[in-house]
């Protein structure tokens, strides 16, 4: 039902420029890292090129309908925001130690949460809205305090990479939600404020800053970190 | 089918327990943490934060139909069950190093052995029950073989406590397939002792010891046998 | 109406043969290493393995219906192409350090291009198939630019070894889109030269060599690298 309401709406112009730019920022992470940004640690570009490169994939989904169509945000989500926390973890522990636990804490959380997104959506109850939000906080927990606990001890300059990069993300994090939940055709008990064409368009928005540009930002503060160092 | 005969089955207030107490557990293994078992190696918590609490997420596909309600058992296991086997193989491993080839044998293995029970669900043929059978037998090999020896060689305290969790462990990974095999709402071709509500209700109190209870017990171990090494 | 053709198509003795093989070849990959070739590190074994008896799993869904059934070689590849890789880039990486940000590259773009089949099959259209075998172009460079060069790096020997075994591989990763393409049951709009039979014969033929006789080779090489270095 979600996929034909958003097939109908006339977002799929706005689904294509998304997909087009998802490939080219993809390219262009590496691309920096070979010419210009050579400091940054290769596995930067990699993870991001995976964040844009799947969900643009995933958008294809909804040019034509496929079993996972109606599921195709969930699926985006599923392996971009992990791995977006993941960037953002490996970023607050850039020059030192890599601490698995806390990192997979960070992303175990962030998929919970997009699963407890599917069975809201599935089951009209929202449960599992309430939980996934309750499981945003534990993420937020985690960013806000041992993370930034690493940035700050390694250098000033890191902490105030990690600081802009982590209020970026929080702000797009709690957009997510927010937007799920006014949406008419993911949950129609709820306030309903957005119909299938906001919510589209509102779904290219949101994970154009939050993937695309978010490449870019965490690469660029990483290379001037590694400047100053 | 599987989700159906549940609903009808009368057995949602288990369920809603077993819910209940998941989320509690995953937040007190945090907590005693925190506050009392403080010698535990952070990992040790976190992994038993998600054993459970993927379990209470999955077991809401029971309380209301989604896409995932048929399957919502395979759903729970397939994540949880190999995190059980993780913990009680870094238990095994504790305080030395970590052998990841035998942790990802030990995890692939347990998670094929969950699909299986799907592929044979769905099927309504019993090969693949029986190929996954045969596949426990190769975790069970490898939890009193390789994993018991490392036990044993690091001391006799965490030699004691690994075998106690271990045999607690087998003693419910044998009970898993009985009930499968028991079950008329699972595999209608079989005996089919089970009706929807002892399945129901027998995949509420397995779990409960398997996951929940196992969680502290594991944790409580760990932190006897750090206190006497 | 990919698992209907097929089981329509008189090919079961074939899928059957394969499964049979799958699960020889695993167990014997186990036998090889503890008998004769214990030289290979366990987790070669252990990784080819899961992938022989991960595909053996995914076929059982082509004997009987079941959820997967349509989408069965493809969950078969999403996680047994991945390893075949990691045996790959393990094979190159070989006597030194693992460098996980390539693996995670080489493995992550394998899983992606998997993906786009599923989402070309299901949508009918060719955007996604196109953007898998640039993917799988992305695969090529990693294998025989960077991860060549480790090999080159650490012996001639290994290096031998490490181009037989890549150019096995290269020639089979392109024989699979190109079966894909010309098949009717899965690609109808396209040239459709091979019906449901042919199909299902050659994702028999292919994968036996690509993993049940991959295995085989990948250890003897190492086997024989170990004993000349």
């Amino acid at each position: 039902m979600v996929y034909e309401a958003i097939a109908a709406s006339g977002s799929t112009p706005y689904l294509m420029a998304y997909i087009a730019t998802a490939f080219l920022s993809g390219l262009l992470y590496l691309f920096l890292r070979k010419v210009w940004w050579t400091n940054v640690p290769l596995k930067f570009p990699i993870i991001h090129f995976f964040i844009v490169t799947w969900s643009g994939i995933m958008y294809l989904n909804f040019l034509n309908g496929t079993a996972l169509s109606d599921f195709g945000w969930y699926m985006d989500w599923m392996i971009s925001t992990p791995l977006i926390l993941l960037a953002l973890g490996l970023t607050a522990m850039h020059g030192r130690e890599t601490r698995w636990d806390l990192l997979g804490a960070l992303m175990g959380l962030q998929f919970m949460l997009v699963i407890t997104g599917i069975i809201s959506q599935e089951s009209g109850m929202t449960y599992a809205y309430w939980i996934g939000n309750a499981l945003l906080l534990g993420v937020f927990y985690l960013i806000w305090g041992p993370l930034r606990e690493m940035a700050k001890e390694t250098s000033d300059v890191l902490a105030r990479s990690y600081t802009t990069l982590s209020a970026y993300i929080s702000i797009f994090f709690v957009l997510y939600p927010t937007v799920w939940y006014l949406s008419e055709t993911i949950y129609p008990a709820g306030p309903g404020i957005f119909g299938a064409f906001e919510t589209s368009v509102a779904f290219v928005i949101l994970p154009f800053f939050c993937k695309q540009v978010y490449g870019f930002l965490d690469m660029y503060l990483i290379h001037e970190a590694e400047e100053q160092m």
